[in-house]
């Protein structure tokens, strides 16, 4: 069923003009035809009554690691580096095809149920293929890439590869899933960080970018620490090497930019690069807050993401949003950023940052049904204020009653429709017993 | 039904000893009286089966505003002292009996759903009669108090009394209530903070305090304009004025202590004065982050709160817990407070901030059963890892399956057994509409 109506919703559009619209929303095939004010449904369609709930359009968010949500609770008190070294990745070398597949569908349920449409996410440097077809196989929408390692460093022999057979890889997935599925899935090329890449492979995807439109996703200036690292290296600051090497364009999505200075401020605006907000990693790992206001003021585009499960540790895009406008009002103080701005950068920012702004990210006649409805007969919510406000600084996943992805429901009454979620849940737990056996050689007994 | 045996559950007592049991937990008018391992119900006893879901002691929330509950999203984008004079000074100033009642089961409801079984609550200075009675009807364990304010300052004039007048509505309320319902409400002086209040009046409610045993509760130390205020007018910092004054006792509840220098840390430790830690609403108002390890390393006793929902948003203290948590990973360093920390504060800290450490807090023979039970079934939950750090770094109001308090069950799958939330969502609206009425002549259509 991807043509019916909803009946008498609250919509959230996030238009400029007329950002809030009581009434109807129409979708056919999959396509939203449209939206605000009483109609009738045209003949045969399904009407879904809304009595008031919100829809607004699904949550993006721009970066993810789905490879890493078997291992949620497997990092705890590292700093960035020693949670990458010591347990990460061990973690993900230790993936074959079936723990991997487990991984991406326990976190893509997750997604779906707190109510994100689209996500970006970056592989490990193996078994992207299964990720790829759990994204296939759920319905939601995303842009993916194996990761790229091809400097010798502190990653285990099992993520590094050559220069020659990480482009190879990533290129043949990109031929085929680039676009696939009626542009539901895209390629993204995902360099790890600059620490673990070389010049060689990121100017050869700089070039494969350009030349076919394939995005590029890579983490910068999350630490201080991997940024004294890059200065020591290159002598420069890390967009500043990324851009050196040609990797910020309009198709890039920088994961963090903690910490930055104006010029890399000036030089991600300039090139049309986006930023992957990610609040909570950088408290969990150590890395700190970063200046929001600052790459708005720039000019910047940001969206915002959860990161890995076990920097986090959930994939809830409510959660994220909250903590981005908390955490604002303290660094930057009171008013800094409103919740509007926060619902702005998941929807539309994560949109554009995808490349994507002219299908999702609104509810507008023309876009794809990419849309979330939440429950509004909750006593947190109608009370006063604005539905920006209400739903950043206090809505919770509970509130997630349907989600649809191109007019497709995944999502109805808070179940997942595709998913089995205690199949899920079982499977994950013997998956997860034999990662560990395989990194590790630990035999864990899950009470 | 105060009598009854969870079957085959998994058990956060937080115990020193014993912190995690598999088995059964047995409750007999309303105390519980057997915890772990299997055995059988005594006969007639109703037995529920508990599938190895999480059983933990309530959270205790230790700071809280029920009266301000009305007001969740009334007051955004304002640092402490403007959050305060501008909108909730003239909003509780407004408050009417049904009105501040409307609030307080608000506020509640919430606090139930979302696993509180226990607050410390600071009232405004009218219409408390009101806020005890919703409590005592509720079911809730609760200490609370009237807020004291005495002296002329940027308050409207419907928040200031005469000392006199103050001291003899708290004792009128804590001769009625103090140990009301077997203990299930205690009293809880409530001076404002030092800015409100003259020195007779502190100096008299100490007196009491120390006389009649009942609890102190105000905020301190929150914001760097507040304290260097207190220290203008006073010569000494926050916590040492408090001190002087006479109210640092193990009967003490200080909200925030954002703030603090070493000798005051050292004046809550050596009194066994306990720190109400609310993480959201010091982000919210642009506070700062309280130096928690310092806290502890000092040997303070600390408890967590959401503080009034207008500085939050919501009243959750798994959302609370969470941030506690997440925010020390940046600013005191990953691993530098655990989630097991975070759990104990909320659970056992909480107890002995309320001088209720032998009779909640922990499950054990002759504990009150005041607990709750979270689903395990979730797939974030039981992949690995440890309960404290699922509970406390993914955990979601969802989550919450039935609360008890004393035995009685308030929460029964995820619904309230004693409030009917469509009729609170329903009152809350139109006393809001009169409380913006009243306050500002504000005409508020709700959408």
């Amino acid at each position: 069923m991807s043509t019916f109506m909803l009946r008498d919703a609250t919509l959230l559009t996030m238009n400029d003009e007329r950002p809030l619209l009581r009434g109807n929303l129409l979708v056919q095939r999959g396509v939203i035809t449209a939206v605000g004010g009483r109609f009738d449904a045209p003949d045969g369609t399904p009407v879904i009554d809304c009595n008031g709930d919100y829809v607004m359009p699904g949550v993006v968010q721009t970066h993810v690691h789905l490879c890493q949500v078997l291992f949620r609770h497997e990092a705890e008190g590292l700093p960035l580096v020693g949670w990458l070294t010591q347990r990460i990745f061990p973690l993900e070398a230790a993936h074959d095809e079936a723990s991997i597949r487990a991984s991406a569908e326990l976190g893509i349920a997750e997604l779906l149920l707190s109510g994100t449409t689209c996500l970006l996410d970056m592989g490990t440097v193996h078994h992207t293929e299964q990720v790829v077809q759990a994204i296939a196989d759920s319905g939601i929408r995303a842009a993916f890439g194996k990761a790229m390692m091809d400097l010798p460093g502190d990653a285990p022999a099992g993520l590094r590869e050559t220069t020659q057979a990480s482009i190879d890889g990533s290129l043949e997935l990109a031929h085929h899933w680039h676009g696939a599925l009626d542009d539901r899935i895209r390629y993204a090329f995902a360099p790890r960080w600059v620490l673990s890449c070389t010049a060689e492979l990121q100017q050869e995807l700089a070039r494969q970018s350009r030349e076919h439109g394939y995005l590029i996703h890579t983490h910068a200036a999350e630490h201080l620490g991997e940024i004294a690292e890059v200065e020591r290296r290159h002598g420069a600051r890390n967009v500043a090497v990324l851009h050196e090497l040609g990797l910020c364009t309009e198709r890039s999505v920088f994961a963090h930019c903690v910490h930055l200075d104006d010029h890399e401020r000036q030089l991600l605006a300039a090139t049309g690069t986006s930023v992957a907000h990610c609040p909570s990693a950088n408290l969990k790992l150590g890395s700190g807050i970063c200046d929001l206001p600052a790459l708005l003021r720039a000019g910047v585009n940001v969206g915002i993401g959860a990161d890995g499960a076990p920097c986090n540790n959930g994939l809830d895009g409510l959660v994220e949003m909250r903590l981005a406008h908390l955490l604002q009002q303290m660094a930057a103080g009171p008013g800094s950023v409103r919740p509007r701005d926060v619902l702005h950068m998941a929807t539309r920012g994560g949109a554009k940052a995808l490349g994507w702004e002219n299908r999702i990210g609104q509810l507008m006649p023309g876009f794809d049904a990419d849309i979330v409805r939440l429950r509004r007969d909750d006593f947190r919510l109608g009370l006063g204020s604005d539905p920006w406000t209400e739903i950043v600084t206090c809505g919770t996943r509970d509130l997630v009653r349907s989600v649809w992805v191109r007019g497709e429901q995944l999502v109805d009454s808070g179940q997942l429709t595709r998913l089995d979620h205690a199949w899920l849940r079982a499977n994950g737990r013997e998956q997860l017993q034999a990662v560990l056996r395989r990194a590790f050689d630990e035999e864990r007994v899950l009470g």
